[in-house]
């Protein structure tokens, strides 16, 4: 990196939960900065605030208006952003914190949920050439009708990958608790080992199986922007995972990493009649009541009736089996089973669409492991595995080792 | 108030300390908005928040820039904004929180203490018009350059008058733990009454007397805008206090109310040299250092030599002193004495301008219940007398009993 590079930085929460979080999360800005590196940095509220202030309205009024919840949790990251610029300057590194407004960030108006639609950049450039570490509340932004909005969840990602965009910055490092992306969870494989690069696409499928580097929206906006964001860790030093483009034939794995994820419930309609609509009758049910439903299996159709199966989490599978018999009885099921105790274990890699042997490779390992696989569905970049809960600690450690993503490192490769 | 009056109501801290404390605040203000009024209600940041920011901020900066205590600070309020308007709706009351700089508040630069230049209403006009209570995030504006600012302390009662003033609101009430302002404080003085009337000048000379229903600055706002002030408790029905032009001969009392501070202290400069300029030389690095002087006394020059006593709040003797040795030491005075163990008894009534025999009758009444009169400062409607702290809660009794301030009320005066 240049001297005089653009940086864009984002630390969450967890990163800023105490003061002393804070100052060190400074200390680490003050010292990129000494090396001459023009500095945005995104915070989000500090540890628990969020949480806190949700609760309180929650005593309140059960059922906020989405404006007034923004008009309340925007107060957060601002907070956040005034206290790291004081952090900052306390260091003798001349800095200033922004609200979303003032950094220019305009959004649509769908409140919790917004869109950045814009980002004015001409008040965090003045800053910049005086010299200062900008400091941008992330999460939220103004709508047109100058409402002060937020993005959702883990909004701040998005603020970063979109300033960093915006500001053609020369990088734009994410900071979290883990200094990157492995190829499979280290507490369950032993020899997982941290990537130093992924694909946008690999990185969407592992953020939608649960690894929590990054929000898949922040991911999707920095795909759509062609912005390489770098996966880092707050409190330990390290070159992070690159998240960028991977176009390179040999830079494209055959499996890239193994994902893998707890507490799945399988909801199965039986012997419903193989008529159109019937698929649509079930699963607009479930959207509407904002059920998300994972994987979907519906069986060749034998006698003139299918079965429909379908998983979710288990959180959800009260309201989903709610549903599910409601739809039942009307499309007259020979019965409808709900069962716990499930499990996903995934292959992700953007090389598995060009190669079409790794999904019978895939399911070699796993029988040869002994584990029973429950129900399949695939991308082009990845293959996910339905099986039950106690066995997807085995099979990730199976995988792991039938496509040597532990080796890799060793020999070299990516 | 005609039904569809519209009313500016302030609520502070103490008034939404807890979840339970914003709950009962929105449920007067909906019972305010059923009986039809147009309101708009500004609300400081709960409890000790302000003070908690500040004690995160202590942590991370000991000399923190203003802008950014702005920043911190100025969240308070939006939060406390967003909850009471998240209350409102939860009564089925239609309302909407608003920012300072969304309600149109501009004020000058300077932050941690701006004043209110202008105040644009079309956002609050527009809202009252689509039949919403409209809650004002007190405390805070945006200067002409997009920065945050804060009035600095007691600022939200400056934004209710400043706001009541634009809007030509028909009242202002601010609401505290009190419900109005006292001939005395009734811990000291047992038969002192609730005044139903009190004018701008007398009400100035209250609050700088300790009397903490209103912050001074806001009184003097009122004074300027000709905006009747209503001084109310929270949480107990009542009439309050009216702060308001009080012009009609019959209605200018003469003694209106005995006001009484502790904690003074005194410094004296003995024996300096009686020439211009020396007065200056003391005062000018008294207010250079920020400390409060408040009764000042020069004495008769003798043989070409002069006292000049004056005193101070006990918390600041010690900066007061220091600068009164050095001044000491440079004019050549024989002695600098400094002494704590005083108070303030002060007698406040717009008539008594008009009528010279007032002071006389104070130190008639002072001496008549054997308290001895340090020093005497007077104003166009007040009168105060240094004593030893020992004798100012004897004195206030005194002084509301000679002026007969507990009968008004019983023989129907005012």
């Amino acid at each position: 990196m240049s001297a005089n590079a653009l940086i864009v930085q984002k630390f969450g929460g967890s990163s800023l939960a105490t003061m002393e979080h804070v100052r060190r999360v400074a200390e680490r800005v003050a010292r990129d900065r000494q090396r001459g590196c023009r500095l945005v940095v995104v915070v989000s509220a500090m540890g628990d605030a969020t949480d806190d202030l949700l609760e309180l309205l929650g005593q309140l009024n059960a059922r906020p208006v989405a404006r007034e919840v923004d008009m309340l949790l925007a107060t957060g990251e601002q907070a956040s952003a005034a206290l790291m610029a004081s952090a900052l300057q306390a260091l003798g590194c001349s800095a200033v914190s922004l609200t979303g407004w003032q950094a220019g960030v305009a959004t649509d108006s769908v409140h919790r949920k917004a869109s950045i639609v814009r980002i004015d950049t001409s008040r965090i450039l003045r800053e910049l050439e005086d010299g200062r570490v900008v400091i941008v509340a992330g999460f939220q932004g103004l709508s047109a009708d100058a409402e002060i909005t937020t993005l959702g969840r883990g909004g701040s990602d998005t603020t970063a990958v979109a300033l960093a965009a915006a500001l053609k910055a020369d990088s734009c490092e994410i900071y979290s608790d883990v200094d990157g992306v492995y190829t499979a969870d280290p507490r369950v494989v032993p020899d997982a080992r941290r990537l130093p690069l992924i694909s946008y696409e690999e990185m969407m499928e592992m953020a939608h199986l649960g690894a929590q580097v990054l929000q898949i929206r922040a991911v999707e906006c920095a795909l759509l922007n062609r912005v390489t964001i770098v996966a880092k860790s707050t409190f330990t030093e390290g070159p992070g995972t690159c998240i960028t483009e991977v176009d390179a034939v040999e830079e494209r794995a055959l499996a890239r990493a193994v994902a893998q994820e707890r507490d799945v419930a399988k909801l199965a309609l039986m012997g419903v009649a193989d008529r159109p609509g019937v698929a649509h009758r079930v699963f607009a049910a479930l959207a509407e009541a904002h059920v998300n439903v994972d994987m979907i299996i519906q069986s060749q159709p034998r006698d003139g009736l299918n079965d429909i199966a379908f998983t979710v989490s288990r959180d959800e599978l009260p309201s989903a089996e709610e549903m599910a018999r409601a739809a039942g009885r009307e499309l007259g099921a020979a019965a409808v089973v709900a069962e716990q105790g499930y499990g996903k274990v995934s292959l992700v890699g953007a090389g598995m669409a060009s190669n079409p042997g790794v999904a019978a490779r895939m399911f070699g390992a796993l029988a040869s492991a002994g584990v029973n696989i429950e129900m399949i569905s695939t991308s082009e970049i990845k293959i996910s595995c339905l099986v039950r809960a106690q066995h997807v600690d085995h099979a990730a450690r199976a995988l792991h080792a039938a496509f040597g993503l532990g080796q890799q490192a060793a020999l070299g490769r990516a």
